[in-house]
């Protein structure tokens, strides 16, 4: 089912497993969707993102992980990011895995661009390069990119392209960015666009009343993620509240740019989701105080939330 | 008393305090000033950086506010930021300030540094303009500067300069950069170096035990950051982490680029430690949708720590 | 006389002329001002740029050096660059050369600017500070701030801050530039503008083609630039053609970034208009290499251009 | 033959042709390729680099460019640029157009390099993606991708990688650049190294005396870089420096980013060596005013260089 703007929930931002000599791990990639999509309740998956080392897999690769992860996850949504230095491999990536069934593709605005017109000129050329028939995920990631985005011209954007449905919104700060495009939806100048939250979810206790529809992240307790969504949609802001400040010093810590993937792949395999935290190279390894200080977080949570209990470490 | 290496505890990056209408408000900057060095028990002060809203004061104004401010400080140590695009108007400001008695300065390197060499000779020029008998502080913060100072930069800035004592460390993730310094100096390569992190103080739990002296940052409770640095030296590592976990919400709500400014001043002066949380022009205002946010948070964190307990609102 | 948008001809980037000891040289500063308003027949100058090493001298020297620049100028129009990274210097130096007899000042936007209403924004505040009775240039000039205003920001800019009188252009690429701005004027959607160009004239001979007034820049043969401008405006194309492209190899080995500053001062030493090619540390010197460079340019222009025949050396 | 460091002369950055709607132009292909290392007298060609409009070829088509190219160009050695996001990409590209015969591969930074040990990182992870028996050329190009390497860190990046045997020099300024690699090999702490220079070629005349080897770039009269690097070969400086000056207005014309590669493949149809001045979307056209300015400039510099002398425009 294609993607479109009614998209709510969780998807998660996927790693991709790999074994100890480089390998792809596939039963670890099966276990991975089947806990994300059924154990942990979320809506979706976005893969081949940067923190799914996307740049590591060669073009055969990207796409039979693609096409097994999407024909795992029946009905849940699969979005494939394609950003990419050039249209031709951006569409040549778009249109193969939507054949293979993904929801849509996310793409983000290269790192030189630096007016307005550049940015909107950008998207246009990219779907004229992907097609307007497919659904894309427009991500905005300052920090990152390097590309800064106002809500004016993000409304310029969605008006500009139907095939736009959803925003990964991950500036920082960004609350009132969401604030202010829910209000150009009320005032009717910008139609509904789905809006879902990164940076690692540290700020999804206040997005979601701003008006966020859930979270697309992919922080190593997705569960919780789900958890907080379905929360703040009945109302239940201090217990959202309670089991967030629980998990923030967590999500804090593996929200660090560089380590972060290192920290949500031990936490995964910790969790025995996956089978190594291994990274393809290049890879950005923890040190040994690193992982105790993970322990540490983890035991702390685990008082709080019982799927950090973990089984000591041998 | 001039800075060395063998400062620690907590320096509290100060905003500085404005009337509604944008004049200087002298009593506002007299009480903070009491309340950072007597009642929340600080080591020091640094003023005049960015979040001291330093551009939008003219130089009379500048020197006016560190002169006193340091004789209000008695014994205390004061920092001034004296990071300035010409090496004329840096060392005006050095000499000035510390012939008002100063501690030392803070310098921070211009953004268009790209490599180690330009880097290293930029501090030598500094040094040269100011003079080699101030004691600085090389501040490094990535995220806002754009510079990249790894371990061995940092550590041939310190061997070339005997002049610098300390390292406002704000390099994010930066855990593991402690941990390199500190492996220099004990191996023997680097001279010991005071080391105070910044990123308004949202790693300094982990900070503490990779070998921090302590902090230096403007987290509007400077109150607790003086604990957990005093528990941290004491061993009382649940003590500390408890404290600093009820906090989190809040740290992470302030570290907001842009509005963080406001979040702080605002809190600072519902605390009754300034009369308004008014920034000179052009500056960044807080929603009522955010301000109903810091007032959540301060609820939820008054029930963890009595001085978030604030009257309500009127 | 203010500055106002009729603007036309050369005002010549000044540089600030030093004794080999990194004092001030007033008498250079007097017969570089002469020769340049003088001999040279420029309209004016723009001093305290970049170029000026305006960063190297504190706020008295720079008020001094613009005084006496003023002073001996007399009718022609001295513009002051007031770029600053706060506004309080940026007010303070603008309203004291205003008072000191500046024709207006120049104002280039801060490298963070990254989206229009960013940009448009900035100089609003840049008004406000200075106030809206003081003529001012905009700096455009991306290669060195990171900032790209297209033709619609320009737009904006001057149409919401009257007193913006004059355009300081120097994209590159720029020639589709000026041909957009100057067709927004026929058109009725922007009010008319100044438009001087920069990068050291190095496209001069189409700009004034493309509809420029004339040239802002310091290349060290600015008699050549009035000829040039004076050439275009009569219609002799051939004729400015042939002299542009005798200048064109010492043009463009002048515009190197970084070496170009020391190029620029050592051809004025050989003409005899400053004393000394020293700049205040920290500077860039040119090698022995690249002054036999400079002068085996210098001999080959002097066929074509008698007023680069000077003495031999030594 | 694979590249090695005794590499000299004229290596040309290849336009890749095609026809008005979009498909590649196998005909201009051959007759270029003829036209480069016949006529011309080019030593070699370096293909899908950023001015081949790589990024708008998919997989597929690059491969079959490269191939057509190299089976073509007989002993002439053909560099293929390979520089891309990810690692698996670049190692594709790279055994794939070996494996079809190319001399060696061309590789960049990518534009977030900020420290020295980063950069040189890079390079080692790029030598074991591809492997390190494919000959590589060091892309120094700072105004483009924003990475400064100092001689020390391109000396560290030869002395660590022997596979790297050829600099693409085009730092700007860089002729002291080229003096200090010299001086490394000249005192025995840098092993000897193939420089050649881009940027259009606008300093080429001063390259030569400071020791390259010869230029890679793709100015639309190769023939003339041919020259240039002949006459000084044979110590000829002012023939060189007078053909170098007649065609400097056009060098400095087609060196314009973004319209650049509009004015040269206008310049190489008008010369009949391709057939139409096409790029792929997008892509960036001249202006009929551009088009007039060429012309002018063609017609001039017809009458020092008979190869300038093209019939009139229909």
């Amino acid at each position: 089912m294609p993607l479109d703007v009614t998209a709510k929930g969780v998807y998660v931002i996927a790693p991709t497993p790999f074994h100890p000599d480089g390998r792809l791990d596939e039963p670890s990639l099966d276990r991975m969707t089947d806990f994300y999509l059924g154990t942990a309740g979320a809506d979706g998956m976005t893969i081949l993102g940067v923190m799914g080392e996307a740049p590591k897999l060669d073009g055969a690769e990207s796409l039979a992980v693609s096409r097994r992860i999407i024909s795992r996850a029946g009905k849940a949504g699969i979005i494939v990011g394609v950003t990419a230095p050039g249209f031709a491999a951006m569409r040549a990536l778009a249109r193969g895995v939507m054949e293979a069934g993904a929801a849509g593709v996310m793409i983000a605005p290269p790192n030189h661009l630096r007016n307005d017109d550049a940015v909107v000129a950008y998207f246009h050329q990219a779907v004229e390069a992907i097609g307007s028939d497919i659904p894309w995920v427009l991500q905005d990631y300052p920090q990152l990119f390097q590309v800064q985005m106002t809500p004016t011209v993000i409304r310029r954007i969605v008006m500009d392209l139907p095939s736009c449905v959803m925003l990964k919104h991950e500036d920082w700060p960004g609350l009132e960015k969401i604030t202010a495009l829910r209000r150009f939806q009320a005032e009717g100048s910008m139609r509904p666009l789905s809006i879902l939250c990164g940076n690692g979810g540290i700020f999804l206790d206040f997005e979601m009343a701003r008006g966020a529809d859930g979270a697309m992240t992919g922080y190593a307790f997705p569960d919780m993620l789900v958890d907080i969504v379905r929360l703040s949609r009945e109302g239940k802001r201090d217990a959202a509240q309670d089991l967030f400040d629980a998990h923030l010093p967590m999500i804090r810590y593996e929200l660090q740019p560089g380590v972060g993937l290192a920290v949500r792949k031990y936490v995964l395999m910790r969790r025995g989701i996956i089978a190594s935290d291994a990274q393809r190279r290049p890879g950005a390894a923890m040190s040994a105080t690193a992982r105790d200080e993970v322990e540490y977080l983890l035991s702390r949570l685990g008082r709080h939330d019982a799927r950090a209990k973990l089984p000591a470490l041998g």
